[in-house]
């Protein structure tokens, strides 16, 4: 990154106040653009300073407490890296070997992890209408005790993934847009689609297409949902994406029909995903343990999903995207048909065309969950980084 | 804290030889009542030093293994804290995926482990006659290797709950004591009672009401053991309780009314445990994998149980107390009536008024186990943290 | 360790060209005898620094990713004491958690894992053919994302032991050899014997037996393998050890007589492992889950075992070596005849005598896996280590 880069981005940070400062970042809405802003340009001047060899460790000793609700390996390496780049030390806590609940208990287990954390990530996706309330329910109790003064440092919560949005994921797409179109600014008019595709698969959570509309509709983008009839998201973030698109100067169309959607595209994010109506009725099968409620929605769902097949993402469909080059996205691991299952979500030779794009966007991600912290723990993050650049000092001697 | 406290404190820790240097602290009472004020000072001084912001790293690289051979996540965490305020990694041993079990194995896997860790913390409070045991084994392989050229280090074992003593319990009780009544010296005369409750729960260890026995009976205090029939420690813990209370000037008593026991008291400590019987039993049948033996004891001794419901800390036993004020310590977590369960070991009421003070009690343990790994790795503990004191370093950057 | 021996070491480390900077240690006989030499000397100088209390820290920051895909509890130490030795913190790669499998989620889980990984270590060596196999194709796909750019580092694969090689272990038996005879030239001519014992378990890897031929044999020694008929390893492996000894003014002789190989022998290293016909039959049942045909397998192979149980190291065993008194190597934990079991690989009194110079061999082992994380990372070790014992800190402050 050259010097004048640095500075601008520097510059750019320095000149927002830094709201998140002691914050939570839960849902990308309930934040300001600009702070929005603030994290993409930390994520991206740590990103370039580690590719230069610098090191970029500011905390001296410090946890880093993860909680995963369910099994994830990439969301956890993401967080360890985010971690281990800052100086911090990963804690996990792992739910099946201790009993994290609810009420008293999640007042009382938030505090007794958090006596010498600095930020607490979570990931909690399973059922509908739980995972963001249990991250607001910590976050008080870390507030609370805070007051109190049990807790010297009120540590973020970062989510790492809920029933309603996944912030890392979406910024880190965004994060990659950004880097494939120059700015911010030039994505202002692009057609993004996020579209469902079928999957033989059942159950993916509601929180990558949300996070996407509920964020890339403040961009002033021409954002279209596409999905087969009855596959819809939680109403009230499609409503909130109507009124955001309307309020950035640009456009949200919900569609049925994929073909039509991927019209002229600039961005394609074909994913699949479970019908809301379907969450919730596997949210209320998941509290009552129905097991055989749980078999029989899976055997309908996928039979539901069977008739349409045909939403995937293939060389055709690509073609119909503004000069058949669209941007492809995923949050991966994608379904590729004939290669991890027998029809996914994607062809073989569109998944391959785009691997390596795939995976800077993926790359994106540690940075961007470092930004969090350092925007959550440090007042001045753009004072922070720039006593890292000057250091200079690279990550490993000699 | 003003330069004029941590003089003071180091001042103190600085004018007591440190013979805790190269030794494990496995029993309270195995050690000089000035080593233990050691522990205290120095936890009070890194607890200060992280309430300023100021790092306490003092290694550079070097591992903290832990090994929990039974479940504990507030143990896992302090643990894992205290490693990481002073630098150390924790690594875990696990015996699920191990088979660390007796004799030589336990020779040769102690050393194993060892080649370059700071610190071994072990919890093992399971069988009745094992932990307490283990550790000593654990110990004396580690002197071995030591001697024989082996280890360049000879790690300190810190006992993180066995089967006799809980010392960083007793330890952050008494430090969050010190903290509640101004001194050591101020807690003199005072009446602290531990007593048994009533809980649902069943096979709740010995070692709490143990470690406080052996404990605050070395310091002059009014130490009741209050407990229905039947429900007595370890005879040899009870017995040295009422020898070290003459020694010391204070006095021990066992009574099995628990109303008697809280009239006037300054702090009470109400907690459930099963009947040193019981634990013997239960070690006998656990070792046998006498299931249906384990079930019958368990069905028996909650029936037992059962017949004390009325031992519970109240309003209208904390009314009993001096002012009907009384601290209220535990350990945490607590049985809450009409919370956790619907009869246990407090109200709701008395627990709510005394939540923010238990946490802070909680708070302490991080340090004390950071105490017995400094004080247990350095000759000089005073030096290492007058040199921490006076780098001043903020643990973050910027 | 003398300012001289230093000198020597690091002019010696210096004087060779690092081809280990950026590339896998796989198999010990894919690296040429000077590579091999770099390791152990930086691993020494490593081993010296701590042993004189010097700081080798040389990450300010990083993950070392480690996948075992078997149980391990000393190569898990090992491997995390390595990397925090050098200032790295250990991230576990959790199959049971995730879903590595083969082919296309290999290469995107090895690029997900690795954004900011500065060393893999990987074991697998329950199924033959497949552990080697499986480090080749992470590393072909780190290559792969490297020259994509889309991983700023190319983390080196450690191979902590797979169905062919385990060169940490072997080389760290090496290492043990150079010090108890002087230098890697003093093992020139000496006899050295890797010896089948009877062992009442079964399906013990191949890899111990073949790292040590396929290392030895390179050193111009009288290597001889020693085992029932029947119980022979991978002829490929076999076949180079031969050759090697011929090329390297050494011996290499296979015998069926355990008594005939101890005879003058300067070092012996029995260790029980199941013969390559056995782990083959075993590789094709576990792959098609044949629990039947496993257990069957299991009893013939103990059967035969039981035809050989005179195959063990006992004192009359001893006592047929050179002077009585050869070395005697073991990569522990051993089947102990009277202690882990009825009948084992060693007797009770060889064990003993032999405890102390095994638990060193044992200690070699994290520093030379350091090593090898140096030597793949920098590109001048040389230079990293002089500039760390010069700058001499020690690894905890006071």
């Amino acid at each position: 990154m050259s010097t004048e880069v640095l500075d601008q981005l520097l510059h750019a940070i320095a000149g927002r106040a830094n709201r998140l400062h002691g914050r939570d970042v839960l849902l990308t809405w309930d934040h300001a653009l600009d702070d929005l802003r603030n994290l993409l340009d930390v994520a991206e001047v740590l990103r370039q300073l580690r590719a230069e060899n610098i090191a970029t460790r500011c905390f001296d000793s410090g946890l880093a407490v993860s909680l995963f609700r369910d099994q994830s390996t990439r969301t956890r390496f993401s967080f360890a890296s985010a971690a281990n780049l800052l100086g911090l030390a990963v804690q996990d806590l792992d739910e099946t070997k201790s009993q994290i609940a609810h009420g008293e208990t999640v007042r009382e287990s938030a505090v007794m992890i958090s006596f010498l954390s600095e930020v607490v990530g979570i990931r909690d996706d399973m059922y509908l209408g739980a995972g963001h309330a249990f991250m607001l329910e910590v976050g008080a109790a870390l507030d609370e005790a805070h007051r109190a003064g049990v807790l010297p440092v009120r540590p973020p919560v970062v989510n790492l993934q809920c029933d309603v949005d996944h912030p890392t994921q979406s910024l880190a797409d965004l994060q990659h847009l950004v880097g494939e179109f120059g700015s911010l600014e030039a994505l202002k008019g692009r057609k993004l689609v996020m579209s469902w595709t079928y999957s033989p698969s059942y159950g993916k959570p509601l929180s990558v297409p949300q996070g996407i509309i509920g964020l890339m509709t403040r961009l002033g983008m021409d954002v279209v949902l596409a999905h087969p009839e009855g596959y819809g998201l939680i109403p009230e973030v499609v409503d909130r994406a109507a009124r955001q698109a309307r309020e950035s100067g640009g456009r949200f169309t919900v569609t049925h029909d994929m073909a039509e959607a991927f019209s002229g595209a600039d961005i394609v994010y074909p994913k699949s995903w479970a019908p809301y109506a379907v969450m919730e009725r596997r949210t209320e099968l998941l509290r009552a343990r129905d097991t055989a409620g749980l078999a029989e929605l899976e055997r309908a769902c996928l039979a539901q999903n069977a008739e349409h097949a045909a939403w995937t993402c293939d060389r055709a469909m690509m073609d119909r995207t503004r000069d058949g080059r669209a941007h492809y996205l995923h949050c991966l691991p994608a379904d590729i048909t004939g290669v991890s299952c027998e029809r996914g979500e994607v062809s073989a030779e569109v998944f391959d065309q785009h691997r390596d794009a795939l995976y800077r966007e993926a790359g994106h991600k540690p940075y961007v969950i470092a930004a969090m912290i350092l925007a959550g723990r440090f007042a001045d993050p753009a004072g922070v980084l720039r006593a890292l650049a000057e250091r200079g000092r690279p990550p490993a001697a000699g």
